[in-house]
């Protein structure tokens, strides 16, 4: 039960969004810039990124949610996306993705983890500066989210369908879709 | 050294906002909601738990910076945003700020680190609900803004003057001032 009386019962961040609108807004367009806007980085790389960074957290809401969006999107769907957050250096993707995922998990215990071998090793692996940037600005905008979530204590549904269905939203709508009463 | 060629010498986050600014104005417009829009907590009561969780966070530039910002808008000035970063429990704030600095190091640490003893004892000290959410979602965004200006290493002023300057900018422009070239 969420620690505030939320008047609604949406799960996860979409209750607290539903609760408190004007600050819902300005993190339903962060996502979307962070997570959907113009980028070299696909948008299942950028969601793994996401998913990888609330596992570490382990936030349930927010991990499972974006394994399912990168799962969508990205080459190998959901087996690609569990293979790299329970061993990333094994899993079927680039070394500059594994790379940019380490930086990310520096990132997640704290900001002065990120060492210059660590940004050294993505350069190397392929990383431009924006694409640098844009990683260690995702994980460290999952350390608000999952922090959020999880600090009101919101509702994470069990059933994996739920999470298929707002994939589904996301992929096709985005996350400012529910802003102009979409859903 | 920023890990990154930022193109600019601004220092903290102001370099990456100018480096990125497509990111830059939805991080802008999210501290404006967060610590200056309409809110039963004061402007000098959020900065204090900004600065508190980037002082927990270790984050030189940020918590330099949102000290000053809320030693400008705080009864009791700097000694008072200084007492309460290093020993909360004596501080001269109300019982209520305390409780919701104890939520916020919560928060600080993990989001399931929140207890329901938290966020009863900010009750009875006379918090909203709204307030608790408030405080939750501020203490979660400085662990991203902490995170991004650390995790890309970027230069913090060693001159408080510096500090103070910036104060003097955001009292009166707020944070969205930058934006519309009014720096």
């Amino acid at each position: 039960m969420p620690h505030i009386e939320l008047g609604n019962d949406a799960p996860g961040i979409r209750g607290l969004m539903e609760y408190r609108p004007e600050t819902g807004r300005v993190l339903s367009e962060l996502a979307e810039v962070l997570l959907r806007d113009d980028n070299t980085l696909t948008r299942g790389e950028r969601e793994l990124i996401a998913s990888y960074v609330s596992s570490l957290n382990q936030c349930r809401f927010c991990s499972a949610s974006h394994a399912a969006f990168a799962a969508a999107q990205l080459p190998g769907g959901a087996e690609t996306v569990a293979h790299a957050c329970s061993d990333l250096d094994t899993a079927p993707i680039s070394g500059k993705l594994k790379a940019l995922l380490h930086v990310a998990a520096a990132v997640q215990r704290i900001g002065t983890a990120v060492t210059a071998d660590h940004v050294e090793a993505a350069r190397e692996a392929g990383a431009t500066d924006v694409e640098i940037h844009d990683t260690v600005l995702i994980a460290a905008a999952f350390c608000m989210y999952n922090r959020y979530v999880d600090g009101l204590a919101t509702y994470a549904p069990e059933d994996p369908e739920a999470y298929t269905r707002m994939a589904d939203q996301i992929v096709t709508h985005g996350y400012l879709a529910r802003l102009s009463g979409r859903r």
